[in-house]
């Protein structure tokens, strides 16, 4: 890993389209990334490809576990059908870290209809797992996979940010703020909802208005 | 009544801040608007108020079930916990039109904190007890009530439009551009959970960061 002062971020599915791009950007920045996988090959290969892009060797790979025992700040980014088996796999390397949970809980084939699990965020149902000794932060639900993976596309798109830690939201927000997203603190965990189902409303968008990436940008502050 | 080609519109509750801008914005485009409340007397006087404002005479007062009745599209902007007994008021005046449901589940004191009903959108409730003869269309929840009583203020937010008609639906993003308004067809109702609920979070990001109105835009289209 390169000497650097940098936290280490893992993450989980970052071989999938958005956490790639994640990873790539902070990469790109020189945070220390580990890609994690159900498959350490596939996450070796993905990291490879990574520092090749790059130029660099900031990324590696490792199985889901093994990434988020490694790193100071873990990233979820795996499909709503898998959320819940994710976090149980890691549960026990995210004692006093903070876990960036991505998911967007689309229920196929009507991925364009906001369908809430149970009425609320997903990530409520994830805090509840992990209890109060993880800090669970959602983000970046909306911010589209296509931009992220260009390192010389303007992601137009804000970032909303909720966590019951004040704390560790402003450490997401700063996070954000480094790969170049605009990104605000939008309160607790149950305010997640509207960053989760915004994501369906945007993919209706993209299709109504035949656009590949819509966004959003908060006005007035 | 001005001799007028433009649709009557109703706003029920009208008399508050939200409703009555909408009505004023409507009525300056030369719309004959009904100012509806529980009470004829306040609706009369909050419309003469109005007329004096534009210096025309394109407002008049009526309670709510009058107003409903006189008028080709309804609106309905009261406080979340009289949405309901409101809408069964003045049911018997809605078939075969539309009505535009500005309601936000606020629930006091935490405003700031999103709350669902029965964990969906409130305006889903609405329509299944309308039944299918009445068209509800979602929308306008998250424009500042401020910016829209002030006609030289330009309004920064874009409005997300959910109905499960899309042809009301584009009825009323026409409605909102006649006053300025960027307005986009988000889907159907269901999708309105994220309009109702960013609401909560913009009055979060208001006390946050100190500002009287954010809003938000839809990028990339």
């Amino acid at each position: 890993m390169p000497d650097n002062a940098l936290p280490t971020i893992a993450v989980l599915g970052g071989t999938g389209k958005e956490g790639n791009g994640l990873a790539l950007r902070w990469a790109h920045k020189g945070h220390p990334v580990i890609i994690g996988s159900r498959s350490a090959e596939r996450a070796q290969e993905a990291a490879d490809a990574m520092n090749a892009t790059l130029g660099t060797g900031n990324a590696r790979g490792a199985t889901n576990p093994d990434a988020a025992a490694a790193a100071e700040i873990v990233v979820l980014s795996v499909p709503f059908a898998g959320q819940q088996a994710a976090v149980a796999e890691v549960a026990g390397h995210l004692q006093g870290k903070i876990l960036i949970d991505v998911t967007v809980p689309l229920v196929p084939p009507k991925v364009s209809v906001v369908q809430l699990p149970n009425g609320g965020s997903a990530v409520e149902a994830v805090q509840t797992m992990l209890g109060d000794g993880v800090r669970v932060v959602s983000a970046f639900q909306n911010i589209s996979a296509h931009h992220l993976a260009h390192l010389d596309q303007e992601m137009d798109c804000d970032v909303l940010v909720c966590a019951n830690d004040p704390a560790a939201a402003d450490t997401v927000v700063e996070l954000a703020r480094e790969i170049g997203l605009r990104a605000w603190n939008a309160g607790p965990l149950a305010n997640s909802v509207v960053a989760e189902g915004l994501t369906s409303i945007l993919i209706a968008l993209n299709r109504r208005y035949k656009v590949p990436g819509s966004g959003i940008r908060i006005t007035g502050i």
